[in-house]
């Protein structure tokens, strides 16, 4: 089974990645560009049929190692 | 109008990055994992009411700064 994992930096944290992207695409005259945050995104694939054990698995791995959750959020979506 | 672009390494394009999580997750008595990729995450949100022309700046956007074309692709989809 194969599962997306987006990760996002939450509301209050500064994005200082976004923000020097931010600046980039106004300094290459895109305008009318009002806000950018970056994340992370990761494609999973496990060993494993039935959904429910597929998605525990994926969250054992966001909160033990992909994400932190102190300033991140994240969403597992199937594929 | 806000949309979220995800950036992802072509299919035939090595993968260090992912690799990288991939043993680790192994190191931490994760089996039952058949493969990661990693890939990056914006969200972005433009100052355009018309969906085709907001789309058309973000398809811009990631052209000329967010993805390299040679080795990734980019999917757009709407918040």
């Amino acid at each position: 089974m194969k599962f997306s994992v987006t990760v996002t930096l939450k509301k209050d944290v500064l994005d200082p990645q976004g923000k020097a992207v931010l600046n980039t695409l106004n300094n290459l005259g895109m305008n009318s560009l009002k806000n950018i945050r970056q994340g992370k995104f990761f494609e999973i694939e496990v060993n494993e049929d039935n959904q429910e054990k597929a998605v525990k698995k994926i969250k054992d791995m966001c909160e033990k190692l992909l994400v932190n959750l102190i300033i991140e959020d994240y969403k597992i979506n199937k594929l």
